[in-house]
């Protein structure tokens, strides 16, 4: 029996496990499914370096399915081979041809879409929301050359998904790279959900597209085994595109229309699409029976120890040997310039910390990291989605990766952070240029809903008692330092938000900092009428508000809070020690710091919270003060803020 | 003197002009607006057919400056055309070659990027955040055809943006829907911010690139006006792409390394910049002063009368028009389905209502509307960016764009959602299927951070009194019918959010609705121990605990609270009429109602306030009951949550 006939027959025998797991579950995506499912087991059992028995081997070859809806046919595939499910060795049991059928339970770990975070450790990245597969292989194949590991990565894309834009960023990205190690394959079935795919996407469209982006392009039949052996076998000095024509339901007549995207059989239609596929089967000839084939050899097993980060180098030392000597000296740095400082520091102290930056890092700074460690950084021009989710996939291969760009650009990926957020990706993300105080750039530049969008996913569980993802919003160079190296030795997703302007350092260098942590730095000793709470650079200009009041003897305690989730028991128990009155002071729009103040002082007695924040659309203008001035957020407009809320009847 | 040559002395001449104002604002990009100037010359003055005195004028053509921190080029030569500026006709006036010394002044219409609601008409939109404009331009070109106009569409892109995805998004719109009336041209400085750009944005790659997505490709030289008006005087039945190899910092030495990137001459440098421009025309033998050569025809003034909406046309109605009476006899319909008949019912009212949607149109019931008006109806195919992109160059010529997919999949497009904003474009968007609610697809297809995310920007003034975006949550059909129509008539920004499971109704067919507002489904009369707040799907689970706590003899208030910006006054008056206690309960992450709620409560006495939310990264599940249980949001945990608000200590 030849390789291609054991296919044919793993096709239909796992075919009807694709029906029915998809009918018991009353949801899915047979149709999908079925058209992958050659180039599935071809992968799985012909190509890919890989023991079922153990998924987390960092030296095996891996698949990225992009078009994540299709993963009935990867689940069935790899139970087939007895592959193992749980999240880790300890709790790995094989997966068994009866478990298909909890697909999309609450307690198994089939998600509806793929998602390595519940238990099925074969998969490297939570996918399902389209053309971000691509990235992530790119990101393993970033990896793997990093840690001389010969793998392959395979990413499977559906044609109607290479609509999105963020699929030719990857292309140009790889090219770029040379990530010859990552292969692609176009999953042509010409069906989308609404309709047909449009001739942009067609097989042919793709392959000329393909080609133009530098990509070597091998069209084959993609239920022919053997075609797609051949396209994937030999490697090339340029990354291989595989254009494969599918159809869509293979095999099952029920399944075939445009109609039935995303549609399981009735439990009354299971039988006839059972039958249809028997009935393909015999028309093509496919022996009934497979023989166990030979699969490809099993690479060695890497070891990948789980080593902690060390302490943090001292500021001092760290900012000198980046160059910032200066800057302390003259107590004028800005907090992106503390975390180029604190990067390269990371970058000595473990060879696991990599940066990705979107053809910004001479504003970010993460330039100095790539002179430092220019291998070990990872240029993606200005293509943000494919840089959020290349990250996610060196994270995958266990690295530590930062990207950056400026926060407004950020936002460019926050589907791809949510995904990465599934995913449970060690990413950080760090944003400079955030808020009004940029100035004279205008809104276009500045970030004012990164706040509020961060803090929403802070107070979210991830799982091993971690948040969705921890933020930090720094005030000086100092404490931007620290941040850094708490993001670096955090074990979850982390977001950094940093400023242009230069400011002065308000802690001393050995100053301590923790998620969700704050500190006073003016008052809070008792008898204070308010407490001023803010983050990051409002820092500053609350500092120069608390000062302004202090000279007409009112003396205010002054509150950093730069991280989520906030721990705002402190910041109440000032309150109480005082005048029972916070005011909330921000660059951004609504829904950040005082949000978070309010919901906890909104279950105790009578504190008063008030929030001043951006509350217009911003322009240019050629200062700080200036545009703060515009929206009511100078010191003055601070100062009278906070008397205003001192004379407020309680 | 040839037009040529009075491009070339125009170059000179307000090249001078751009190294001055950047110079005077402090900051700029004189290297990029140089590489341009041509081509921004040979557009204004030779190519467009626009009246300098009349920017509004639709039949116009448009140019939209994709790379938009080159717009210095853009001002000078509109300000040596006469062209004014101002909010309206009444306001017009013209911008002068001195106001140019204003750039980036917090009071000039000359923001550090373009945008059009600062008071610069000749813009349909706020660029700078990269790689929108070709889409932009996409959305211009297709109110354009339908509203049969002869506008062409020009939209200047850098080589280095072109690495965002979304430029290739557009390049398939633009195919797809054969709007050959707009024409790309690509500006190949080969320069980007941090870096030369990669030799995939090389000239010759955006032409293989290009051409591959089936435009037709014309190179030429970019500081050649009679190329570039060769190039771009015949049309094609493909879209034009005009691929411009240009020269950074274009006639000027100081400014040409790529160090150059966004920094403007020093005040001691502008002599010495100045010098080395008139040098470069002494050596080119530009004209030392240009004719007034002729400009192209204006085109005759097109009427666009701002009507007003009617009013909505009745429920029952409307819902029988979309074939939706059964879904209402049988008191079971999802939200998504109503906004499906809404749209309908608006497309019937008035033709300016356009709908896109993303290649599932038969989820969030846009079909409706497709079917019924085909040719107001634009298939984006997957790709959200673009979309909503192309949505607010709509919008900018005068239509009511609607544009919805999955609220998950909205995510993509937040950075463009945040560039329509600032463009103050009135766009409608709608994101389905958001929430655990979803359950068996998993938190790939969920939407969890989008409340938090839309709430940040209703709080924040977008001019003429209106927030940069409001947002719906629609509990039932009618709800969401009625929020579709209050979309609708206002103008600006809205967001609606819609769920996909069916749901009885609550409501008359008649209920009014409103920006803001909240209804009161049970008590609210005086004397309940807890008010539960909620919005959407979960208005219903309340509902279930509610009727469990009643018939334990516990009456509790219910209040629907669908819209932000939140009037929380009669919530927290309804608290107060009670036990003084709120529960919120939201299928979200935090930072939306709840944290509206809180923060106006914490300006009162003391109102107790807590938050039931999604506080963990959900999963599949095979029903809805299932996953809330899972989050801790099952009718009996709602209950079980107010009877421990209630017996809390206050």
């Amino acid at each position: 029996m030849t390789f291609a006939q054991v296919i044919d027959a793993k096709a239909v025998e796992l075919g009807q496990h694709i029906l029915s797991m998809t009918t018991a579950a009353g949801s899915g995506h047979p149709s999908s499914a079925l058209s992958i499912l050659h180039i599935v087991l071809t992968l799985m059992r012909r190509l890919m370096r890989f023991d079922p028995a153990d998924p987390w081997n960092p030296a095996a070859d891996r698949l990225v399915l992009s078009e994540g809806h299709a993963v009935p046919a990867v689940y069935a595939v790899y139970a087939d081979l007895g592959g193992v499910v749980g999240s880790d060795h300890a709790s790995a049991k094989p997966l068994r041809i009866e478990d298909l059928a909890s697909l999309r339970e609450l307690s198994s770990p089939l998600d509806g879409h793929p998602n390595p975070a519940e238990g099925f450790p074969f998969f490297d990245a939570a996918t399902g929301s389209l053309g971000q597969g691509l990235s992530v292989g790119a990101g393993l194949a970033c990896a793997a050359r990093l840690r001389k590991l010969d793998r392959r990565i395979f990413v499977l894309i559906g044609d109607g998904e290479a609509r999105e834009g963020q699929i030719w960023e990857a292309a140009d990205f790889i090219v770029d790279h040379r990530l010859t190690n990552v292969s692609a394959i176009f999953n042509c079935n010409g069906q989308g959900q609404a309709d047909y795919v449009s001739p942009q996407q067609s097989a042919d469209a793709l392959a000329r597209k393909l080609a133009a982006f530098g990509w070597e392009v091998r069209p084959v039949d993609g239920h022919d085994a053997e075609q797609i052996e051949s396209a994937l076998s030999t490697t090339s000095d340029r990354p291989i595109a595989v254009v494969a024509r599918t159809q869509k339901g293979w095999g099952v007549d029920l399944l075939k229309d445009k109609s039935n995207h995303g549609k399981p059989l009735t439990s009354e239609q299971l039988p006839v699409g059972a039958q249809q596929l028997a009935a393909t089967a015999a028309q093509r000839r496919v022996p009934t029976r497979a023989d166990d084939a030979p699969r490809p050899r099993m690479p060695a097993r890497v070891a990948m120890p789980a080593r902690s980060l060390p302490e943090p180098a001292p500021f001092g030392v760290a900012m000198k040997d980046a160059g910032l000597a200066g800057a302390i000296a003259k107590n004028a740095c800005a907090t992106r310039r503390a975390y180029g400082a604190a990067l390269v520091a990371l970058g000595r102290a473990d060879e696991r910390i990599i940066a990705f930056d979107g053809d910004v890092s001479n504003s970010t700074f993460a330039e100095m990291f790539a002179a430092k460690f220019p291998e070990r950084f990872f240029e993606c021009k200005i293509a943000e989605q494919n840089m959020i989710s290349a990250a996610a996939g060196a994270a995958a291969a266990g690295l530590i990766p930062f990207a950056s760009s400026f926060a407004k650009f950020i936002a460019r990926a926050y589907d791809q952070i949510e995904m990465a957020q599934i995913t449970r990706a060690n990413v950080k993300i760090v944003g400079s240029h955030a808020g009004i105080s940029l100035a004279a750039d205008g809104p276009s530049q500045m970030s004012l809903h990164d706040v509020a969008y961060f803090r929403s996913a802070s107070e979210s569980d991830a799982g091993r008692g971690i948040p969705a993802c921890v933020s930090f919003h720094p005030a000086d160079a100092v404490a931007a330092y620290h941040c850094t190296w708490l993001m670096a030795r955090h074990p979850g997703m982390c977001y950094m938000r940093t400023h242009r302007p230069d400011v002065a350092l308000l802690y001393p260098p050995d100053a301590r900092f923790e998620i969700g942590g704050s500190h006073t730095l003016l008052g809070g000793r008792g008898g204070e009428p308010v407490a001023i709470v803010s983050a990051g650079y409002m820092v500053h200009v609350c500092k120069q508000a608390a000062e302004q009041l202090a000279s007409q003897g009112i003396h205010c305690t002054l509150i950093d809070a730069y991280s989520f989730p906030l721990r705002a028991e402190p910041i109440l128990a000032a309150a109480e020690r005082g005048g029972r009155r916070i005011l909330v002071v921000e660059d951004n729009y609504v829904g950040g710091l005082a949000s978070a103040i309010a919901e906890a002082a909104a279950m105790r007695g009578a504190i008063h919270v008030h929030s001043m924040t951006c509350r217009r659309i911003p322009k240019s203008a050629r200062t700080p003060a200036e545009i703060l001035r515009a929206c009511g957020l100078s010191p003055e407009d601070i100062a009278a803020g906070a008397m205003k809320l001192i004379h407020e009847p309680h």
